[in-house]
């Protein structure tokens, strides 16, 4: 499902999580039901994340490319486009050329 | 008055404000008053920003040197001190060696 623009009612951490010296930063946000999601923002670079719960990255600026472990294929994702990633793996993230944006909704 | 860990019942705007090539950054954020907040992440470097609205800017994270524009003296802030900033006018902010964070507080 798309994300809106805004989310509503939703609690916020004022302090950002900041990964790879600062080039991938998310700020965390839960909704009324408890859902957490991380707003990031990735300057260009190659990166491998690692999941505990199962993680739906939808890009809402820019474009990436993306590799769940173990999968063969690369996919290319844009704004409003999503990939899933199952709980306790990893996946590989490409970001050229401009910052790209995402909303991960964990869970 | 010191942001807390978390803000509750908030609005969030899904993709981040991009200032300075990617080097800064900052989540919007409206309380359930209208207030509006901007959450933002720098990098090290040396950033001038303006103004529109009158801003307390208030550091979460790092530490950062300020000067409003007109002023003489620069000040140095870090987590929990925060600096106020006049409508229409200017700052600058020097951040050195760690990502500085700050929660920003318009109107």
């Amino acid at each position: 499902m798309k994300s809106p623009e805004f989310f509503e009612n939703v609690k916020a951490k004022a302090v950002a999580n900041v990964f790879f010296n600062g080039n991938v930063v998310s700020h965390s946000i839960w909704d009324a039901s408890g859902v957490r999601r991380s707003l990031g923002v990735c300057q260009p670079g190659t990166y491998t994340f690692t999941t505990a719960d199962p993680e739906i990255m939808e890009i809402t600026a820019g474009s990436v490319r993306a590799k769940v472990d173990g999968e063969d294929e690369w996919g290319v994702y844009g704004p409003g486009q999503a990939f899933n990633v199952p709980a306790n793996t990893s996946f590989e993230m490409v970001v050229e050329g401009a910052v790209a944006q995402y909303v991960c909704t964990f869970g």
